[in-house]
């Protein structure tokens, strides 16, 4: 059997230049990255604007195994599967991040038969976009600790700077660190500390900003500390939008690759679904809709993560409706929510097939309280069997559910027939009354129990002192109209990473709130859950390599 | 009077493609990022083999004014004269850092009528080359403090840990830190501390490298830290090499831009002159050499500091034999090395230029040591006067060194005419005779003594016992052969920045040294000198924008 890799290397990619011609792109509205990468210049916006839109497609997941669900696979077939039909559909994803990829997980491209290309420029530093919010982000911080250092104008309590550093790394030994020390011209002390760049805020607001203008605005209305008094400060006060937004001039624009079937892939934004909102940029999702009929789009991990924010942060801020949502389900995933150890996953067990399948049914649930049609579909395994897929396919249809198998990884687009064809019933026939989950009035402790309650099916919600008393500052600042983005292990639908299936009689523990005003939500986090991931006794960078001809082993 | 941007904006450039044509270059050996950047690919090596090399011209200068001689300018506007007269010339240039274009200084791409384009994206992120370099770096960091944490099989002392992390940011606070605070999750705590990224020793080794080949060669040697037993941990023995190298897959290739009259311009690396080596990349300035007549490149702030290295490292390392040297001074420089204030700068006072030019008397001096012909050359501001001109060119002339005028900032090439004539008639009637200061064989310290007292004209050299003890420890080691790269202020001759002109009367103090085992030299660290820099009380950031065109402002 081929590797990921192998399959890869094999493709015939057409010059990206060819990819955008599909697309009814010029080349003049290209800025070429390469032979195969191009970001969309910003003189394509008024071209299109009087373009109709298209269809928007969600792909989003029941609880993944540790390994992932192929939920990226899923969709990058599905676009090719549609294409392979004769539909014009293009894929908008998320950039991977170089954390995981030196970490546990290797590189993120889909699999099989299913990928994007050319993978290891996307999976190292593609167009340098989150290289751009790392600068942007250490700019500001940099300012601020400048602006401690001489005089502090501002009067900036020193114990009260919330805005943090990042890196594009997991780092753990970077998640508490003392800075400023040295001799009087190295600086203030204070404690301090890094996180990912995927976790920054100017991650989310790249991702939700609409323009330059919206851009900067928001980059303006960042909250980096509080005064002695307890007013906050922003990035506007300490003059740093405008180089900031210099700095994110290109990272703004979104990027266009293909698929191994040249099916067209709109890359933009990264934010990760369990500690920032999960979705690819709103710029990214709004062109591709003025592009092609059809947007076969992702949001991270589970749905109780990736697809509530999806929904209540970034269709809620910028508009947008989704049409219809695919949900994805492997036998493995079901089968660890039943209890299953890994040595399990490859054999027919139909025991913890029929426990872990209520994780299936409580996402099922979920997603229809958002008002838009659910199609369910089973990224194939060569070890799944016909019972696993017979039993699979009634449980959805007893729910009044569609289901379609996807055998997209092992056959590429022609093996995502069945479920594009469904797609397309359900956009033909089904019409969506989307909803977010809860409106904007709600006080903000009432969004937390909301998520809580409705989507996690806990019975309540706990706050440490500290997160009761920021809520409270919060609202009365004015900030309580802000939608809720939720910090949680994506193992669980409860704050709980062992805890499988469909726990119940559980409560969620909120740690620490904060309020990301640029980005415009108000982060929440729960349980354990890191800002900056660390990495494994064996990173997958210990096996990266280039040969001398240029050839990258070990990122899959 | 335009301002640089102005005249920057209104440059007719040509298409990247046809930059490399002039070149001989096939728009296939390139890899475009956008319309008038590029990298060359690896695949235009085995093609230019056997062609024939052109001449090496340094262009370095005596010692600055904070803001700099314009010795980019002359270089520039050189390269620009030498084809505007028909030669076949490339510039070989550093990239800038983003650091000090947020902090004191402003974008770095030469001025007026001289200057390389597009100058906002060479000083912004460029084709990435310093964000892979500060990923490679931060990922060999966190590996270490990962292989701390995971149980420490390598008996790593962690007071002993040697490599630093990095960023491209003028951010003081992070000159000393504590990290790995926290609890038990999150890492081992110890001392450390950040560095700039052009200070790193993967810039230097990016910079020194002949292939990706030599490049994990190097990369494997660094020392990141000594055992508790005291023996050496490299990068190899923490395996990071083929991760690091896979980051830094197109770093490696040199880029490709152009100046206001089209002449092919070579930016590759960029170590600071002050704390890192100081010079452009080898396989960028090898291109050059198989691509052009002449190549016209760079070393860092004064000939103490750039053309020291430039002979002393780069030249010794690489096999590189430089045909000619241009020393580059100014009036007002001189004036400041005669005492002159900033308000006497622009009016004549023949005091203080006659006090000022023994600076340039002592370079010059210095220069004829390596067996290099010298030309001397005056780049001219307007509020320069006949007599001051006069002066400098008698000074020269009465030394036995070639001296030319260059109008380069005003009037673009036809404004080097003067000097681009002197460079011709020198390279075909004065051959070189070029040889490093020092020999591989001379001891550490005698290398450092060498230097002080040859270059700087100290009396001696003083080290602190920290620097002893590890001069000696390298020595025992095998590193004995190993040029010295010495970290001193730009200021002056000699370790204080306020002692101007020629001083005299002091010595040289050694306060840390350490190797860099993957570059191939020992650090020396004199007075001050910092390997991260501050923002000033009001940085450029402050006023650095983008408006809704795309058109920044502050950059200059």
């Amino acid at each position: 059997m081929k590797s990921d890799i192998q399959i890869a290397h094999e493709a015939q990619l057409l010059p990206v230049q060819a990819i955008a011609e599909k697309l009814g792109v010029d080349a003049d509205d290209l800025e070429l990255y390469g032979k195969y990468k191009a970001k969309f210049s910003s003189s394509i916006w008024p071209k299109i604007a009087d373009r109709k839109n298209g269809r928007l497609v969600l792909v989003t997941a029941i609880n993944p195994t540790p390994a992932g669900e192929g939920k990226t696979t899923v969709t990058v077939g599905l676009g090719q599967a549609l294409n392979h039909i004769g539909k014009n559909a293009v894929i908008a994803l998320r950039e991977p991040s170089l954390g995981p990829c030196f970490g546990m997980k290797g590189g993120a491209a889909g699999g099989g038969y299913a990928q994007v290309v050319p993978m290891e420029d996307l999976n190292l530093h593609f167009t340098g976009d989150f290289h751009a919010i790392t600068s942007a982000n250490n700019l500001l911080a940099a300012m601020l600790d400048n602006h401690l250092f001489q005089g502090n104008a501002l009067d900036i309590d020193p114990k009260r700077i919330i805005f943090k550093r990042c890196l594009d790394m997991n780092d753990r030994a970077l998640r508490h660190t003392v800075v400023g020390m040295g001799g009087p011209k190295d600086g203030v002390v204070r404690e301090d500390g890094f996180i990912i760049t995927v976790a920054s805020e100017i991650m989310a607001i790249l991702c939700l900003a609409s323009d330059l203008n919206d851009l900067k605005q928001r980059l303006g209305r960042i909250i980096v500390a509080w005064t002695r008094s307890g007013d906050p400060v922003t990035a506007r006060d300490l003059q740093a939008v405008g180089a900031m937004a210099t700095l994110l001039k290109d990272a703004i624009n979104p990027n266009l690759i293909q698929t191994l079937e040249n099916t067209p892939a709109i890359i933009h934004g990264g934010p990760f679904a369990n500690i920032a909102h999960g979705c690819n940029s709103v710029r990214a999702t709004r062109l591709g809709l003025k592009l092609a009929d059809i947007v076969v789009t992702e949001a991270g991990f589970g749905a109780d993560l990736g697809a509530e924010k999806f929904f209540d942060i970034k269709c809620r801020m910028s508009g947008l409706r989704p049409n219809c949502v695919v949900l994805v389900a492997t036998t493995k995933a079901l089968k660890y929510n039943g209890g299953a150890g890994k040595s399990e996953w490859q054999h027919e067990n139909m025991a913890a097939l029929e426990k872990g399948i209520v994780n299936l049914g409580k996402h099922i649930e979920n997603l229809k309280k958002y008002g838009v049609p659910v199609v369910v579909t089973l990224n194939a395994y060569a070890s799944d069997t016909a019972n696993e897929h017979a039993f699979i396919r009634r449980y959805c249809q007893e729910r009044g559910c569609r289901f379609a198998l996807a055998e997209v990884w092992e056959k590429g687009g022609p093996g995502g027939v069945e479920l594009a064809r469904e797609i397309i019933d359900t956009l033909e026939t089904e019409p969506e009354h989307f909803q977010p989950l809860y409106p904007d009035t709600l006080p903000l402790s009432a969004k937390i129990e909301t998520i809580a309650e409705e989507i996690y099916g806990a019975d309540g919600v706990t706050y440490s002192a500290a997160a009761r008393t920021t809520l409270e500052k919060l609202e009365g600042m004015g900030f309580g109209h802000f939608p809720i983005c939720m910090a949680k292990t994506q193992y669980s639908f409860s704050d709980d990473p062992s805890l499988l299936g469909r726990p119940a009689g559980f409560k969620i523990h909120i740690r620490e709130v904060y309020v990301s005003a640029g980005a415009g939500f108000v982060v929440a986090l729960t349980g354990a859950i890191m800002t900056m991931p660390g990495l494994p006794k064996t990173p997958a960078a210990n096996i990266i390599d280039i040969n001398e001809d240029g050839l990258i082993g070990g990122l899959f």
